[in-house]
């Protein structure tokens, strides 16, 4: 997975063999040949590596209440700057993400990962309105539904312009909307 | 280029020959070869007509002010379900998009076409704060931000999972962000 992942970073999608991946693996190509057919199969598991990490990388700490969950979600998906490995990471997802449009086992892959987020998201949601820090009146699945949108969206921007986009804007203004729309007004 | 959005439907970018191109194509395959280099350099002339095509079909109507303005534009990215050819165009922009993660010059394209829709979204904001119908103390190019990102989030996801987004549940509470952190109280 390690040497798909340079090989991937290094060629890109479209021009990637298995050869290539052969040159970053520290054993011989030909054990890549005994478990996988060709370079969609062995992209489909990496595609399943690659989420799963994602899934396990977002924090998941104790904290004092739902919204302090969803702050330090926003910030941890929405940072200003991400590490290089980070940045690369999310380049590779997202390149193999677009494949998921002509795809429909790619499909399947984000289907269940875009349904593990959103859950995520409603949890806190209901959490939130439960301890009373956020509002009754809001619908905690269309709430989730805006903010996946907007975090995939930027994730899907940043990787695929030069400086077109500025993340810090939308990180602000999303937690302006979290503020007028679903924090609970207090005193 | 009707030709090798045909054969991107068919076949997708990853496989995509100019062979098959030509096989949509009503002329000789050779004279593909006399414009072009190889497929790279065709498929970034594609995407060029693509985002022109995407840029101007979006709705540029008179409305009554900015608030009926942005509310058409919202309607028509976020529409509920697309009609089949919107289906497939937007299917081929975000897998050509995807290809941006590893190629600079489609992040140039993607660039621009970025700095176009969010260059047009602060012209609405501004207009509609002029006009009144919009908060002065926002500042229009976060919103701006915000908007595009949701938008972008939500064409990437639409057409790379099956159905695990409700666009209807992002456009509604888009709509009630604009209501509640946009739009001018009055009375």
């Amino acid at each position: 997975m390690a040497a798909t992942y340079e090989a991937l970073q290094e060629h890109g999608y479209a021009d990637l063999t298995i050869k290539q991946i052969g040159e970053s693996f520290p054993k011989s190509t030909s054990l890549i040949y005994h478990h996988y057919e060709g370079k969609d199969e062995l992209l489909r598991d990496f595609l399943g590596y690659l989420l799963e990490h994602f899934e396990t990388s977002v924090p998941k700490d104790e904290y004092p209440d739902a919204r302090a969950h969803l702050e330090a979600l926003l910030a941890h998906l929405l940072a200003d700057e991400l590490p290089p490995e980070r940045e690369s990471f999310t380049a590779a997802m997202v390149e193999l993400r677009g494949q998921a449009a002509s795809d429909p086992d790619y499909r399947e892959h984000f289907d269940r990962s875009t349904a593990y987020f959103h859950d995520r998201l409603v949890q806190i949601i209901t959490d939130g309105q439960a301890e009373g820090v956020f509002r009754d009146d809001v619908d905690p699945a269309s709430v989730a539904a805006l903010l996946l949108a907007t975090i995939d969206g930027t994730r899907f921007q940043r990787v695929t312009t030069e400086d077109a986009v500025d993340v810090g804007q939308v990180r602000a203004e999303l937690e302006a909307y979290v503020e007028t729309r679903l924090v609970e007004e207090t005193g």
